[in-house]
């Protein structure tokens, strides 16, 4: 029978999302058992022992279905950064806070436009809600804004951003950000990506949340998959005006955040020590990399978030299974068109030293 | 700003899933503590042992992104239902699966049939998806198999059907479900929605997941979130032809099932006697409700679910709230068009006596 005949505009194009190898599968293959994953840009540091607590604590109430608002997520959401909990929507992971706005507003003729290098699940809703991509020429690895105004079209409907951007880790200037918002015309949506905002340098981090006020298009998601240390459990969420939030709700499964992430979510915000040792880890590893490259004589991309992107200067699948054989595990990016780059995901300071001594011995 | 304008077609028409009050509120407003809640059809038994020690021993990994294949959870419901690991797909519970169905392949223009009185899912999904509802007229409270075939028209895209029914309890015989399936055109999907299945007289269940092999166009979709107690961590899953699959596994989102619900849910399964438990506790309470409604006159809906749907002959919403006075949460239904009912999950005999008592204060 041939499904895609009867499937959605988009779908017979869309290839599966290639997820980073799991460390069971690269064990299991060479038969050994301290293999090294960095590849998928997760916290090293293991869960926050406040959110173990309170995973533990609502165990004994998992039968029962999640609350379907997310009250006391929401809640301890809006006094942290200032917000407005009308305008959060919570998600299963960003990626679906991504999807939902794509459910709730693109359709088979719209124009999406994104960067040349950017996150991939841009172009994977775009492809799936049978739009039109619009991608948009890198500067210097990263977003080139004035060419992505100058992109619009009376068919676009959606701008999605990434800040930083994954996979190369590139930033944007708060003044550069916010100048394109404002030009920006307000019938066209605006997806601000913020998987990695807490790695930011702070002298270079948005008020971006607060901006949703002055440009009513803008979307900023953020997840706890990341500086968080959740990425097993999915949760991810929209900052929006609250009429926005409204409508996305609508739209959104009553129950996809589940009961677990709601309280791990909560009690890691309140655990400001966890998030602080996260972001000293990231930055005092990430010099290290960049010494480490450095000495090698490798460019690199200077990263803003949990990972680092490297130019091999020779094609990099030789040397991703190269790594492999010495059981680390990192990120070959060729489907982003960057065949020569891996992506390193910045790990605990004895995961980064395997690394270190894996690619040494392979270059030698 | 107007949203709507901007959003796709049947977005304005949507209004949000009303979910069963949540006890922690009703027991804020009167001000107790010892609130029973029977309004979401999940299990009373609280976790399942063996999944409670599953979830504790992933925590360490719960940092790192799921896998986005599930395939030990495949492997074992694989193993444990007789199917091709192959023909599963995963979802944040079923409803995320049957929402994945619409999204591949339900546009503005497709007819989508269910009968009336099953469940308010496939109302919001054909809406969420302009898609036109053909809603089919109930047979003695259920699905009215002759006339949902009568209603195929050309634009027929996808029929749904809740095998029990949800909030009726209703079940379809196997011969005249198979009779069904016979005669749907191929190029018509169609979902059978088995939520409540492990509840069911096994006389009256279906060998439904092997009839897959020869309807193609069939999705059977099950949930751990009812008889496996797992509601608060979501995971369902739709059993198909492997090459319909591969076609969802494409549109889905990669991390949609989340680590500890991969987990448990493996673990449940391996729990046989916490399964037989449910269904014996469901029997036994079944059996104590239909007796109690004989006793006081009320005529009932024979379920083959975890609930029992009754008439109460007068409006249900002035009882529901003096239900509430007593500290019982139910689910009021007057949203089915069945505003003279109330459905009320089936508990421990010990809630089940709150009810019971309750109930007979407010009538007397």
């Amino acid at each position: 029978m041939d499904y895609l005949a009867l499937a959605n505009a988009g779908v017979s194009g869309l290839q599966p999302y290639q997820a980073g190898k799991p460390i069971e599968e690269l064990e299991r293959e060479l038969g050994i058992s301290d293999c090294v994953k960095l590849a998928s840009n997760e916290n090293p540091l293991g869960l926050s022992p406040k959110a173990k607590l309170a995973i533990e604590a609502a165990l004994a109430d998992l039968t029962r279905y999640p609350d379907a608002n997310g009250f006391y997520l929401k809640q301890k959401l809006a006094q942290t950064f200032g917000l407005d909990a009308a305008g959060l929507t919570l998600g299963n992971g960003s990626n679906e806070v991504i999807d939902l706005i794509f459910h709730t507003f693109v359709s088979p003729g719209d124009e999406v436009i994104y960067a040349q290098y950017s996150f991939i699940v841009y172009a994977l809703a775009t492809q799936a809600h049978g739009a039109d991509a619009v991608v948009v020429p890198a500067k210097n690895w990263g977003h080139d804004l004035d060419a992505m105004l100058a992109a619009v079209t009376d068919k676009t409907k959606l701008i999605c951003i990434a800040n930083p951007n994954n996979p190369t880790g590139t930033v944007l200037p708060p003044a550069e950000l916010e100048a394109f918002l404002a030009r920006v015309p307000e019938h066209i949506l605006v997806i601000l990506d913020e998987a990695y905002n807490e790695y930011m340098d702070p002298a270079l981090r948005a008020d971006s949340a607060a901006w949703v006020a002055r440009f009513p298009n803008l979307v900023v998601t953020r997840t706890f998959s990341k500086a968080y240390g959740l990425a097993g459990l999915r949760l991810g969420y929209a900052v929006t005006t609250p009429e926005l939030a409204s409508v996305l709700n609508r739209v959104r499964e009553p129950f996809n955040a589940n009961a677990l992430a709601l309280v791990a979510a909560q009690a890691t915000l309140e655990d400001s020590d966890y998030l602080q040792r996260a972001v000293a880890l990231n930055r005092q590893e990430m010099a290290r990399y960049e010494a480490f490259f450095n000495e090698l004589g490798l460019t690199f991309i200077p990263s803003s978030g949990n990972f680092i992107t490297v130019d091999l200067a020779q094609p990099a699948a030789p040397i991703y299974q190269a790594l492999l054989q010495q059981g680390v595990i990192v990120r070959p990016i060729a489907g982003y068109g960057m065949p020569n780059h891996l992506r390193i995901s910045i790990g605990t300071a004895q995961e980064n030293e395997r690394f270190f001594s894996a690619l040494r011995h392979i270059l030698q």
